[in-house]
């Protein structure tokens, strides 16, 4: 008797999947460099080298009890300090280390704050374009998540449908800023009015509303970009953070949630996430990583390729002829495909051995996503492969 | 509206935790070689040489990306590979990759192998004394806990009452051998009528019936004990395995689950698991720890001294006039207290700075658990303590 919801859930195959499986097999036939394959959002840049240095020395360390024995069910103690004094620092926030859980990714931050906050039947809200897996991080805390239309124009929030739709069951709003696959930064003006509205419809409703601010792009803002830190605007935030794109550490499985100091009950969500874990087999990120990255809590990865890649795309796409709205962040761009059926569009790239993403399962058809995490010389290469594509619909 | 099912969890405070914590406190105020702390199941010994080695290579390497990058959702393939081959090497079975999920440890084991196997309000039984822990990963999959009573002449399989309360609607039944709390390793005899009556029981009711095996202490055997390997036995297999014992890297959280291949929908099942993890926010183990342990997987830590820690303590013990069955394995053991009231007794032994683990939270009221996993000297030096709490009820 295999449990049947998840057995068909396997029949549902990834688009991305597929695509960057066909793109490896591709690979194999003419060559790994003739194959632009702009599938997958795997950071392409090294991890940073002090980060290196601290794991090898943790490693090598003789209390080898200290560096890999449990963790405290929130997180390391000292870890957790130094996050909330990294994120004071540099936001102007006035987190302790109670409002620190410590999580596999962002991932885990978002599958604890979801069941902190929801009960069955609660409703989530959240905005297109928006990451697939939010479905089943939602649907299987048995709240229901209801997707508002795109704002197409900006790919900033789509206000006049978002209110239209909001009822007293919604009891959380979940954004995700950088946005994946946008790659649009919400703007303080967004985040203002997101943060207005949510207080009034508190007030009129009579219940906390949280804001899940999923943030693992964070640190991928390009230059000039207004991108405000979302919990200094709304009291009942819940940050959600990941060091997988920030350091390029996407398989280690690090990230944490950090509420709101002003947020309701803040620190007894932090110890409910502990108790959330036990039911989910989850006990805590590994303790070296834990203890690794809050080593060097405020580097990053050298990001500076993103936004290198972003600048010709942009350039060179606009000028064949497309559609995009400009990222302000991220690896992703998303322009509008040449032909209303964006998956017909992507099937034709492949022609040009382009692999790019349809963004029907983003919520968001009629659009492709580009995942320019690849090295800028296959970027340049690339474009010929773009301008033959836009030519096809000359 | 923060979730009231996790913050009433908050209110029951672990026993185990609490009495760590007294010791913590305790060892502040006396010194911590007057604490013979033996509450807590820390593996003592350090990591393998090897195990080190093999990480800092890897954390050194140039291809940053390859030791860091996402994990594909049902482990590295080749890290499945080497443990499936591990499995097959040592207890002749004929494990394939696709047999084997990767896991952060053996809770993330048994939650994804409990939620395939089972739907709501599906029966799980296990046997008495047994994790506590079980509570809450099976109460969050829907299905409902039912423990057998002890079998208290040998703490193996209470067999009687196991098939008094076995009815139709249990679809798993979940063991730990070697076992914590009670130390004990179920014998092959033991297995082989527990696998008679699940098949006999599959035949009566029409249905599969799943043996969920946890097995994290699989490697601390003593010697001349028969220790079988649990799937050999029975067509319906999942194992349940961790490092974190045999590799002393609990805070690694790096475990697998085996799907014996004679299980109904072996395959299946694995690639049901990497469903399952969407909807949990678990997206594999740490890729570094992965590659690393698959390297070492045939090697464990010296073990060496929880077998001398056990004989050491027996002797003393069973002198002193504690009742006790031999472990046979693990770093536990679980006399029966000198008086009715197990807490009562555990709070008396504090006067000596004994700390121990009254079972009631075990599902076994009137017994007590003692982890050896501290230096052999201490160990040694504890003994008198003991000597004097037996004296107390002379």
């Amino acid at each position: 008797m295999i449990a049947e919801e998840y057995k068909q859930m396997l029949g549902k195959k990834s688009v991305i999947r597929e695509l960057s499986e066909y793109g490896t097999e591709r690979a194999k036939e003419i060559g790994y460099e003739k194959v632009f394959d702009y599938s997958l959002g795997n950071p392409s840049v090294p991890v940073p080298q002090a980060f290196t240095d601290k794991l090898i020395e943790l490693a090598a360390s003789k209390n080898s009890a200290a560096v890999h024995g449990y963790s405290p069910s929130l997180g390391i103690s000292s870890v957790r300090e130094k996050i909330a004094a990294s994120l004071n620092r540099r936001f102007g926030m006035d987190y302790e280390k109670e409002h620190i859980f410590m999580t596999s990714g962002a991932a885990g931050a978002i599958a604890h704050a979801l069941r902190s906050v929801t009960k069955k039947g609660d409703e989530v809200m959240t905005f297109a374009p928006y990451f697939p897996e939010y479905n089943p991080y939602v649907n299987k805390t048995g709240a229901v998540l209801k997707i508002v239309p795109a704002d197409t124009d900006g790919f900033q929030i789509n206000f006049p449908e978002f209110e239209k739709m909001f009822s007293s069951k919604v009891m959380v709003v979940l954004i995700n800023t950088p946005n994946n696959p946008s790659g649009i930064v919400y703007s303080t003006e967004t985040i203002e009015r997101l943060a207005a509205f949510l207080t009034e419809k508190e007030r009129e409703f009579g219940h906390d509303i949280f804001l899940i601010s999923d943030e693992p792009y964070r640190e991928i803002v390009f230059k000039h970009v207004d991108a405000p830190y979302t919990a200094k605007y709304y009291h009942n935030t819940i940050t959600c953070y990941s060091f997988s794109k920030s350091m390029s550490l996407p398989g280690e499985r690090i990230g944490y949630l950090a509420v709101n100091p002003a947020c309701k009950d803040a620190k007894l969500i932090v110890e409910m996430c502990g108790q959330i874990s036990r039911g989910i087999g989850h006990n805590c990120p590994p303790s070296i990583i834990q203890l690794a990255v809050a080593e060097v809590v405020d580097l990053t990865a050298d990001l500076s390729v993103y936004e290198t890649n972003m600048n010709i795309l942009y350039r060179a796409l606009t000028g064949f002829g497309f559609s995009c709205v400009k990222p302000g962040g991220t690896f992703y761009m998303f322009p509008k495909a040449m032909e209303e059926d964006a998956g017909r569009f992507c099937s034709r790239a492949l022609k040009y051995d382009l692999i790019l993403v349809p963004a029907d399962s983003f919520g968001c058809p009629g659009y492709f996503r580009i995942a320019y995490c690849i090295p800028t010389e296959k970027v340049e290469r690339s474009l010929e492969a773009f301008r033959q594509l836009a030519q096809d619909y000359k």
